[in-house]
This record gives structure tokens, sequence and C-alpha cells, in this order.
């Protein structure tokens, strides 16, 4: 169990550790300097304990002796001052605020937002705390569940809220926050089989219309694309602290390959909390290049971007299985990709009547 | 009042009514054809009564002469039949799926999603109903909402749910379903003075987060960029049904003014419907460019495009006013864009506390 107790006076204290250092530096007429992992593809290892693919040690590093070196440090120390002040004052703000929060910071100031939320990324990497611990957050929305799953969130006015996925929202579901830490949300109790992870809003609505969640005792997440932190933070806690195995539904291409094993395996960006947001145990259940093949599906031809993308996964580490090996192999050799919609070609009913009883039945879950 | 009944036999029978009227010119020896109205900038015409934009009176016409206009002739039958049993079945589909069902249609087979998109408003036209009353909907998510409205939804069980849009939700607030009729949706009461439809997630939380919708007795709402159609729709029914006024709150830039004229006046694709969707009492607090440089916003310069939609909206009917002339005008003079968010340069309460009261108060609802 990967539990996460890392409190506000941590946070604090970690940040605090970053001037410090700084400050050590240059008390001792020394030229200050940060070193953060290297977050590249060549630089993730297995971690055979935790089951999650994290960064290696590879270090860059940003001194002062350089402009860019002393700008970042600079950024680095406002972008302290600033959490902190949202921590003092219960505040959070986007990752798009805080990079207009900048325009005050004089020769602090970010020129790209890329930049503004690398740093985020490195104090998170430095600290050990996550942006959620920081009161950043995304634009994006969380995604939606539907299931027999009662939660307990505590709102903006710190009024605690139970929630029955099912029974107490609309049916466009529970909408999950940007934070889904303990101190915000609690996990209750589900009576359900196991969790269904669905990259796209069309599928998940079909599988709610079919009532697949009743019909198959199965929690329905909306992953929507590439799943926001919330959401793959969300899936692992329900995995780890309620024992619901999962499953991820996606289209076929190499796109969603990649959103799978940002699931299971962790992300490259975030490589450095793979171990609070990767569930080790999802299991794919396609589509596949098999699934095209065998189910005969409407598809389109690959394009350059996705060969170029399936070519990359070959030489991705967490796509080295046999069955990964076989499944990218397959879709550049039949040239085709499918979308998990497309099983529509069969009627609305065929996904919950055939296809997912026939692939969960195929790893033991059906 | 705008008030819809169109009932499952209103639907059943206007497709019944396409069918004979091909029926009809096959039986009398002609060549079937079909007219509809050419959605195009050049065919949109301001409805006095209405107070919005509807289509002139050029229509298009599809005849089985030529193969395009048989295929066509024979998809519009296929669809029809399809969503006939689709009603029959209480079932719904997405417009992604409605193209893979085509699959199934020999000769009837679409050769694009847009194609099959185009079709399904095409009747929408000739029936006079909604895409929502064909069972059809669309990928995308419907928005969010905050405050302190009561709607009682009917879910996919047939099951009625009173649900309060501030007590009975979480953080992330009520998600809107795609379908927002009044047999899916009905709008309980309100304690608000107005609704403010806001572009962005970020802004959105902001105003959340800073409980502008208890201070202000708001109903703060997520268009999520160019709104779906099910959230001008609910704007629209708050509108009239609960006489909450609405005001727009976007980014500064071309496309955001687009986003504003389509809630406020309806929208190019949809003007068949836009007595059902437009709000024509919206009105728009901004950013606007006068805003940028009495606020000294941060910014970023014009791209091409942005310049070329500035100058396409200056031809476009829907903004022929004195005020949107002046602020398009400005725009392209001061060759700059802005962001909501950048009001966050003054911090995180300058929206609420600044900003948003003195807009408000200009245009007297504050």
């Amino acid at each position: 169990m990967t539990e996460r107790n890392f409190t506000k006076e941590d946070v604090e204290k970690a940040l605090r550790g970053i001037v410090e250092d700084i400050y050590d530096h240059l008390d001792k007429g020394n030229i200050p300097k940060m070193g953060v992992p290297t977050r590249t593809k060549q630089n993730i290892t297995f971690h055979k304990r935790k089951g999650v693919w994290t960064y290696g040690k590879n270090l860059t590093w940003r001194s002062a002796k350089k402009m860019d070196g002393a700008s970042m440090i600079l950024r680095s120390l406002y972008m302290g001052e600033f959490i902190n002040t949202m921590l003092e004052q219960s505040r959070s703000s986007t990752l798009r605020e805080m990079y207009y929060i900048s325009e005050g910071w004089d020769l602090g100031k970010f020129s790209s937002q890329d930049e503004s939320n690398r740093l985020a990324e490195d104090l998170e990497i430095i600290t050990g705390a996550m942006r959620e611990d920081f009161h950043l957050r995304p634009e994006e929305d969380g995604s939606r569940i539907v299931g027999n799953i009662t939660i307990e969130e505590t709102n903006r006015k710190g009024v605690k809220k139970k929630i029955n996925c099912r029974d107490d929202v609309g049916d466009s579901g529970y909408g999950i926050p940007y934070n889904v830490e303990k101190e915000k949300i609690r996990l209750l109790e589900a009576d359900a089989d196991f969790v269904i992870a669905i990259e796209t809003g069309g599928m998940f609505d079909r599988l709610v219309e079919n009532g697949f969640d009743e019909r198959s005792r199965a929690i329905l997440l909306h992953l929507k694309g590439q799943p926001a932190r919330s959401t793959r933070r969300f899936l692992k806690r329900m995995n780890e602290e309620l024992g619901l195995p999962v499953v991820v539904f996606t289209d076929g291409d190499p796109w969603s390959f990649r959103i799978f094993s940002s699931v299971a395996y962790g992300a490259i960006k975030t490589a450095h909390i793979s171990e609070y947001l990767a569930t080790p145990t999802a299991e794919y259940i396609g589509i596949t290049a098999s699934d095209i093949v065998n189910y005969d599906l409407p598809t389109d031809k690959l394009t350059d971007q996705d060969k170029q993308a399936l070519k990359s996964e070959l030489t991705d580490p967490r796509f080295k299985s046999r069955y990964w090996r076989d499944e990218i192999e397959l879709m550049l050799k039949i040239n085709k990709k499918s979308e998990q919609q497309a099983l529509a070609k069969y009627g609305l009913d065929y996904v919950t009547d055939t296809y997912l009883p026939e692939k969960l039945g195929a790893i033991g879950m059906m």
C-alpha cells in the first residue's frame, strides 16, 4: 500500500529546505545550483518493489553561473513563496494563473507557461511533494464516474458530503475534483467487482446507457483521453484501498496504448510520482490490433505520425513485454487503427453483450 | 416564451413525412429531391420576433438525378429508420456511433463523420425537430454548474431526482447531461440574481473557490470553450423559465467573441434552432479590447488567423452593433489579445473583488 501522508507542514518544510540550500551555497561563497532528474524516456527505470517506472540517476543541473540557471533559481524562490502563501490562506491556483502571477516577479517572470509548468514539476521532484500539495491545479476537468461506490468529499466550505456515484448523481455521474488526496476525498465503500476505465465520452455514455455498471457489477470511469493526474490517482486509490481490479478500454491506436501505459506504468512527465499515480495491475482489454482482425472492425489507415509513435513504443521500456511487442508489430503490419465506437458496426448492444464479456472472460474477469 | 412541445409521436410523424414525400415523387414518375436551407453566413437573417438569427430563404437541393444526391436521399431514409428504432426502444447513440452504424447500409455508407453529422442537422431542419429529439448526441461532455438552483433530473432508469447544484454536489458541480429537454430536466427553483457563463475551466474554478456564487448571488456555469448545444439550451431555459439574466465572461480574442455570439444570437451551424438555443438578452462582460487597455492586462500578439477572424466578424451580421464594431476595430488596432486568467496578474482575488464588480456595475447588474 503506497500511503501518502504529506501534510501542509511537510510541504512548507520542504520548500524552506530549497531556500536554505540556496542560502547555504551563497553563505559559503559558492554559486548556487539545483539538480533535478533528467526527464526523458532514456532516464526512466523499472522500480521492482513499487512495480512502476521511475526516473533513473541522470541529473540536469541548473547553476546560477549562467543567466538561464540564475533566472530559474530566482523563479523557484518566487514560486515557493507563492505556494507558501496559498497554503497559509487555504487557496489554490491554476497553472495558468501561476504563470500570470509571475508578471509581478520582475526578472523572475516566466516567458511561457511550459516553463512555469516544468518548474512546478521540478519542485515536486525536489521536495517529494505533489503539485496537488502545492494547491496548483491544471485547467482540464477531472473525469466522471458512474457506479456503486460511495465517497465522502470535503467541499470548499469544509462541509463533508457522502455521495454514492450511482444513486446520488445525475446521468453524467460524479465529477472527480482536481485534488483527490485524503483530506479532500475519502473512499468509503464499493459494491462492485472491478473498475473499467474508458477512453472516450461516447463509449462511457454507451456503457452507462446499456447499464453495464449494474449488469456486470462494474464501476465506469471516463478517462477523457490522456487522463488527468486526479483521474489516475483516483483509479489507483480505488485499486489499493477498495481492492478493485482495474481494466482499461481504449481506442486501438498508438496514442491509446500510451494512455494505457500511463495508467498502468506511469507517464514519463510524472515518473517521480508514478508510485502514487500508476496502477501496475491494470489490464488492457482493447481495442488491440488482434481485435481489429478478429472482429473485422471499421478502420483507418495509420498516418506517418501513428507509425512513428508505434515504432517509438517498440523502444519504450514500458512496452517491452511479448504481448505489447506482438500487438504493436501486428498493427504496423496490417497498417490499420480503429476506435472503440467502431464496435457500433454490429449495433449499439454489441459492446456490452459480446465484445466486453469476451475480452473480460479471456483475462478471467467475467 | 419559446415553449417546445415536440413529442416522440411528432418526431415519428415528421420522419414518416420525408419517406412519404420521396414515395410521392417516385409514384408520380418524378426524380426525388430534397431541399434544405443553405447554411452559410450569407444566408442568416435576423428574426425580429424571436430576437435571434435564423436561416434565410436560400435552399440547396439534393436531387436523385446525380449519384451524390441519390446517395444522400438513401442515407436520409436509412437514418430515419435508425432514429425510429431508437425512439421505439428508448435508446440513444452518439453521432460517432451513428456514423459507424452506417457500415451496414451498403451504398448508404457515409464516407466521413462530417457527412453523417450534416445529415442529422439537415433532418432537424426538414422535420423541425432537434437532434436531441432524435436521441442523437455529441461526443463532448456537457458543462458544469455551481449555484443555488434546484433541478429535477429523470435518470436513465426513469427515477426522478432533485438536485441542488450547490448543496447536493461536490466542488466540480452538477454535470449537464446531453439532453436537457423537459422530459429529462425540470428547473424547479433558483435563489440567485443572475447567471454568469464562463469560458474556461480555470476561471470557473476560480469563481467557485472565491465563493462568487454566494457573495454575489450568482449561478456559475462553465461554457467549456464553444458551448455544447445542451449548455446553450440550459442557459436559455434558466433565462426564460426562471427569469435569470445571463452574462457571458470569456477570454478577449475573436474566438471568444464567437462564443458569446453563439450564446446570444445563435450559431451559424444551428441557426434553424436558434430560438431554442440562443439567449438574445445575454450580455457580454469581457474580456474586451478596452479591458486590455484599461486594466493593462498581459497580452499576446494577434496571429494571422486572429486578424482574419476579427475581419470576418466585421462582416458578420451578428456583430454589426456600434459596440462590437468599436471593440473589434480596437483589438485590430492594438494588435493584442488576452485571456480571462490574465487578471491573475493582480492576484487571485482581483477578478471577484474588482474586475467583475466593475464590469457588472457598468451594466447595472451589481
